[in-house]
């Protein structure tokens, strides 16, 4: 029912491989040691179950995670879902949209927020566990 | 620069009537008997600036409202985009699946909230303000 | 330091009596029976302490209580504020206002509902705990 | 790693047992029927997987719970877990400090609406989806 | 309809000019930097149609903005407004009524931040879209 | 009935003295300084009067705090009381579940913010306002 239950397999991985590229082992290295169990469902469950799920594609997958990141607040995991949809196909001017929208239903000063966290992406730096999330 | 630049025209009345279909002129009057300037507001800023902008087509834009609103709460916003995704050529099926992913970053109460909404959706009465927002 | 400490004087009382007018009694006893404890917290906290402050006037103190709880959601609550500001001064055309222009900080949805909100205030029922907030 | 892992055994059973008591059968037909992989990941994550993690007792868990839903609002869900809280061994008592001590970190608002839901629990109704969550 | 059409007349400028003072061109170049369209909508909408509308003075206006980004949180749009109510009259001490009165509804956590946003607040430094919002 | 009018007596301060330890004195300081009467508020309605009812002990109490703050944000202020839960005797390993199960009910990523400030709890630096709330 799980990806655990899947077990590592290429396939299995595609999500997590799609979203943090070439720094998916230090990735997922940041997030163990910020804690196991937590990295464990994050993995688990967000990614290798839900994100991995068909119906959505994943580039779509990664807009809604930002728009509900938006909302949420925190830039820290906006900026990795902002990476993780550039990485899957979406464009700079696509999350442009996505920010300019979400000001109509949670407000202009989380969208400014958001757009700034989006001109702010820099080249992703040595991974922690800023990369998850 | 705003929708009411362009006036009541086919074209730029497309948003609203993608959205909204035949109950559009009911809902605009509902919404302006709610308050003439927060109808216009919504009408001009959110429905025929914001959402009618290219970059992102209209089903993904409802998509995106859809999550945004399952963190806000609300049944009553939450309906309306629902049944404008549904409009846009969005399946039940993939409601279903942002209101899953929802779980993994609003909570899994307000992905239940959401999901009840979606199985509860029936199709929409004489409208009034409430088939707005 | 605590309206408790003032003890139940018409002056101490002037937050309740103009905010609740005639009710005050009833809305009190709803409060109580609803919880004792909150709502003695309730009472001498929120109105005999905070509200009480000069600093600003209440019709403002009920106008900033009004923008908070739009932002909170919660219907009921809203409506007890709305119905105070209406009892301070407020004009129906002023609580317009402060929701169209919560719309740009918290976004149309929640404004919307406050809105209807707004639209659907009737004289007050019998009072329960539904007064207070 | 999943309760999903563990099988349906009564020992892995026991969170929703304890919660859900005679009514657990009844529960998870109607979280089936609103959503069968929805209720699979609340079920299995939630739950079994993470309500049953040893380190912290049960009936805390469900307190921390009811803080963490008088903070998201939802009185539905709110209610389900006023209602596990007391099937763990809480007394309303306890719930009653629960909710006005919430009232210092979310405000006042949210406080009196679950003081609402508290005193407004009735006995549990045919089991419907309301149940879980 | 919107403050567009109005075009870039003193009279239409008041408001941005009321908030931002000498700093009005470096943070509209700031804000247009950040992004063009964002930055459109916020200038136009928000500030030159809504904040610009009779029927509250705009100090009332930026001491709902305050009360409206306690409960957002968002450190940097709160000094921008903190800062904008200052220039339109309202003390320090108006302001720590507004953050204290906000502890109430929507809990003290955010009054603290606020408290320290308020206490933190130097003169403006070299206009950057942190000014605007 | 608040603690104010129980007066700085030692068994009133309890539940600062539980919570702050040896920086009391300090972070009493500190907070007069942000504003007095923000600090006579906190002091005297959150610690004197709604933590130190019975009902709940201490520690229970302080991981309901923690959960609280992990859905409103700011990781000042749940430092500030992740201190005070280990203070009060519960252990890293109990805050790192409350903050698993908090994941289940506002989202990962807050729950991800969380277990970042856990981990970077460092023992406490000179006392400033950073450590009330």
């Amino acid at each position: 029912m799980t990806g655990a239950d899947r077990g590592d397999q290429p396939g299995a991985a595609s999500v997590r491989q799609r979203l943090w590229g070439a720094q998916r082992a230090a990735i997922e290295g940041a997030l163990h040691t910020l804690d196991p169990d937590l990295a464990a469902l994050i993995t688990d469950v967000v990614y290798e179950t839900v994100l991995a799920r068909p119906g959505l594609d994943l580039k779509t997958r990664e807009l809604l995670a930002v728009t509900a990141l938006i909302g949420v607040g925190g830039e820290r995991e906006l900026k990795t879902h902002l990476r993780g949809a550039l990485r899957c196909g979406a464009t700079v001017g696509e999350l442009k949209e996505v920010i300019i929208q979400a000001a109509m239903f949670v407000g202009f000063p989380k969208a400014l927020a958001a757009m700034r966290a989006l001109r702010g992406l820099e080249p992703p730096p040595a991974p922690d566990a800023a990369e998850v999330g």
